[in-house]
Parts: structure tokens; sequence; C-alpha cells
């Protein structure tokens, strides 16, 4: 296949790209590309870089072309939005394979078209590493965004959905990577594809946004502990929550066990799984489980806000402050 | 100054940053930011990489701050826009001193506030290399934006000042870098600035837009030829320009015979001028010339556009093709 030209690349990009959506005045082709809001716009950036982020010798170029797009997405799904453009700016290593981009992108208009969102500029660049930043653009339902500062005392505290997945999926690969085939991944597949291919929680924000119960959002891009923090400083105040409702996938007990890894730090610490962390108001518990049940989310409620700051943990014999422990990047 | 953190950066960033602005109603500190627009919104990417687009060794960090902001406001520019916001995503080596950033940030800072601008987000990271991507979001005018693709037959070409004076300035400072006080740098001041410290064309582009006599426009950054290249491509239509009317700073003369460069290449092909070439309607050149007379602008008849393909550049002895030989980056 040979290595890369920006002209290559660029017209792959052109012939991939829809030129025409709801919204999209000017396409690719201008100086700017140009767009039409009917209320406001939510903006998020996310930069990845290799070796950093993400580790190429065992990361197929067209999930991480998936992925690049997805933990951008997921910031969108967080403010219980709905994604409608994309720029993407690439910084490319010069002897790069033409056949490892071409999938690459692939992967980045597969996942763009999954989720009716539209890439409409960026720019492309050459550097000794690869680097991917990605601006997304998303647009608030008619019930508004969900931020991370309305937490108040006395709400509930839930998440979307298993966690520790994706940090002990890459612990995985990493351990294959440096003793190849000394454990058989292939029981471990729903751990490996979350830290390979993670699902942002685009309909499930909306959903909630519209249930008018929420009370603050964020996704779980560095630890349910860390994040959970965030939404605790925003509004101002703690969170309690129970080692023991905390949800995750029956393989991670396995898996974790096999590694000779902590489950419980891999549940608290080790990010990437981009569930949504989030606050449901004091009272609207009832009919917060009355709303969700048309739906099939797998929400579980793992604590309550209480006042003062940081982030507790519950367990058999006491309760101990987690705030901050996730990674950061 | 020790080294920086990402801690102490996002602090840094956070204290500087403008929480309040018209059509801002989130800041930096949630998942995303949240912006309101009138109508459209242009919206352009541009990245920077250390040794390609710019060099450390003789780049002043302040100046280099401004130029990372400034080649995305031009595009706005382009636009005949007002830029507004922007998203700043920098992957910074982890060696990076902690005043070098510092002072980037401050020259970063000054000229958004300069062009009333707000960083609304972005994202920070470690790498081996230094890449500065930025978004920035600009508001059309009542008037509407310009795009490159209304030239027509008949129509005139114009810049909007000098060109080769940045390219000149590169070519000064590495020749300088190579073989240090060789050459008199001080008589060369604005080629130096022009390389160093760009200046977008807001006002002008705006006030151009106003004129509505614009057919097309866009901002050179690749060099005369390719760019108005862009124009004739996305207009379906040829230019001619004539060599002779190419404005150029008078030092540009001596600065090119010191090095030994063709002045004219520097002027067609360097690139990063950041001046504004565009296209007057058929008919509208003399109210254009009456528009203009109340502003101090320096804007240069350059040539005319014709049916067909291509960029042609008349001289004494005939005419040649001179279609795309801007510097690809």
């Amino acid at each position: 296949m040979g290595t890369w030209s920006e002209r290559r690349l660029i017209e792959k990009i052109r012939q991939a790209s829809q030129v025409t959506a709801e919204g999209l005045l000017t396409a690719i082709g201008d100086d700017c590309c140009e767009v039409t809001a009917n209320g406001s716009w939510l903006i998020s950036t996310d930069t990845l870089v290799d070796r950093v982020h993400f580790d190429r010798s065992f990361h197929p170029p067209h999930l991480l072309g998936r992925k690049t797009i997805a933990v951008n997405l997921s910031d969108i799904a967080a403010m219980g939005a709905r994604p409608r453009f994309v720029q993407l700016s690439l910084c490319l290593p010069e002897n790069l394979d033409w056949g490892w981009i071409s999938s690459y992108l692939d992967g980045v208009f597969e996942i763009l078209r999954e989720y009716d969102t539209v890439l409409v500029g960026g720019d492309t660049v050459k550097g000794r590493d690869l680097v991917v930043s990605v601006t997304v653009f998303g647009e608030p339902t008619t019930k508004g965004a969900i931020y991370r500062s309305g937490a108040k005392e006395g709400d509930t505290v839930w998440v979307s959905g298993p966690i520790g997945s994706a940090g002990c999926g890459l612990a995985l690969l990493v351990h294959e990577k440096n003793h190849p085939g000394k454990l058989d991944l292939s029981t471990f597949q729903n751990l490996l594809d979350a830290h390979l291919n993670p699902v942002p929680c685009i309909d499930l924000g909306i959903g909630l946004a519209q249930s008018e119960m929420l009370t603050a959002m964020q996704d779980i891009s560095d630890g349910l502990a860390t994040d959970l923090a965030h939404i605790c400083q925003a509004s101002g105040v703690s969170a309690h929550i129970d080692a023991d409702r905390l949800p995750y996938l029956p393989e991670l007990k396995t898996a974790a066990m096999v590694l000779g890894l902590n489950r419980q730090d891999l549940m608290l610490r080790a990010g990437e799984d981009y569930q949504l962390v989030f606050t449901v108001a004091q009272g609207r518990e009832q009919a917060f489980s009355c709303f969700t049940e048309k739906y099939e989310w797998e929400l579980t409620r793992i604590g309550t806000i209480h006042s003062g700051e940081g982030v507790f943990l519950q367990k058999e014999g006491g309760i101990e402050e987690i705030t901050f422990q996730g990674y950061e990047h």
C-alpha cells in the first residue's frame, strides 16, 4: 500500500465526507465550514497521543478510528445532548503505512455514520508522533443540557453500566503483549472490547436528560473516583458510594484474579469506561425508576449525595475517602 | 521555574480564561462548553507541530502563542467574519520548561483579548513533540460569509497587503541560526515580524464583507499561487495576475538579494503572510475603490478572473502557469 501523502489522505476524507446534512451550510473545502444551530452548541476537544493514550501494536486501526471519535461523542453524551459535527486534526508520522491510515479513517467514518454525525473539517500535518485531536459539536435537547454542577444533598448517585472493564481489558492486552500466548484471552472479549471499542452512551444520555429528573452528569473517562469528584467539586457537595453496589461484568473478577490486580481499584480508578455517572433529584427516585422501565438501560444506584466535600467509599469495616484516584492523562 | 505539570497548566488557563462573554453559557469546567449563536457558526481547525511549522530555537514563546492563535483567526478573517471562541489543544513534551509554557500562554491570552475572542476549552496531554491544535468559532456579519466559490469571469483579483515578507523573514531567521552574526537583521525587522508575529486581517475581512462587492476570498497561508488556485478551483475559473503589480515591502528586495533568493518566488510561493486574496465583482471596481477610501487599507489590484482553469502570471516576455506552487504543510 506504501506510505501516505497529504493529497491521498485529503482525497479519501473528501470522498468519505457527507456534504449535506441538516444545519450544514458549507462542508469541507473552504477556509471554514459553516453550520447553523437552533439554540446553543456544546463543544468539546479531546487529544489522543500514540504510546500515551493508545498502543498501535495491539489496537487495530479500524477500532482506534472508532475510539478517537467515541471518546469525544461521550463528552456530548455526558451533557445529555446529541452530537452533530466533528473537526478532526491528524498529526501523522511520515513513514505511516497508507493501509493503516485508510483503515483508521474507515473506523472514523463508520462510527460517525452510526451516530448521524458529520465530519466538517480539520487539518492534517506531519510529525514524529501520531497525535489525533477531535473537536465535537452537539446540540442539547429541548430539555437543555445537564451540567456537573447541579447535585444537591439527598440526591442519589447512579452509573449507567459496568465499570472497570476497559481498565482490565487494557491490562490484559498489555499482559498479552509482554507475555504472548500465556493467557486465553477469548473468555475476556467483553473486557478487551471495552478498551478497544468503547460505546458512547448517546441515546442513554439524551433519554436521561429528557427525564428531567437529573441534577448532574458526567462521563467516566478518568475513573469513577475522579469523575464523581468533579461533580462534587462543581456542585459543592460530597458523595458516599457503596462498594457492594458498584456494577461490573462477571469476567472482571476472573481477569483481575489472573492478572493479580485489585478488582475494586480497577472499578474506581482505571477509567475509560465511558459509562455515565449522574445524580437524580431527591424524592424522585421512584418516578425515575418508573421512567426508566420502558428502556433496556442497566442503571445502578450506587450512592447518595451529602453536604461537605469529597468522594467516600462505604464498605464492610468503614468508610474511606477516595477523591481523585483516577488516572491523569 | 522547573518543568510543567498538568495541574499547574490547567490552573493558569483557568485563571486567565474569561468566564463571561456574550453568548457564552458555560465556560471551562464541564464535559463541554456551551455557546449560543445568533445565526450560523464558522469553524476552522489548524494544527502546528514543532520543527515542522515553527522553530522554538528562534521563535520566542510569547510570539509563538500569538501566532498559533493568529493563523486560526486568519481563517475567520478569510470568511469576512468575527472570531468569538477558541478551543486549544496542547500536546507538550514532559521536559518542557514552565517558563516557556507560561510565556507561550501569555501570548495566547494577549491576542485573544485583542480580538475579543474567548478560550472556552481544549485539552492538555503529554507527547514527545510539541503539537498545538486550535479550533476557532466565528460569526459572519449580517451580510453573510464570503466563500471561495463565487469568483466569475471579469472579476478583479486583489491582495490586502505586501506578500513574501513572512517567507523571507523565516529565511533570514534560519540563516542567522546557521550562520550567527553574519547578517545585520535590524534592518529587516518587518520581515522577521511577518514570520514571528503575523497579524490576522479581522477588521479588514469584516469591512470587505460589508462592502457586498466581493465574490470570493481566502487568506494567504500556503502562498499566493496555491491559495488563489483554491479560489479558481472552487469557482471554476482561472486567474491572470500581473507580476509587476504584486505588492511587497521595500526591504524584501535587499533581503532576497542578500540571501540569494528569488524575490518573485518568495511572493508567489512562500506563504504564511496571512494577507487576504479576494475577487471584486465585475463592474464594481470603481464603487469598490470609493468604498475603501474611508479606510486606511493598502489594497492592491493584481489581476483578473478568466474562464478556464489555473493561475497564470503575466510578465515581460509572456505568461506562465503557476498553479499550486506554494508549500504543502
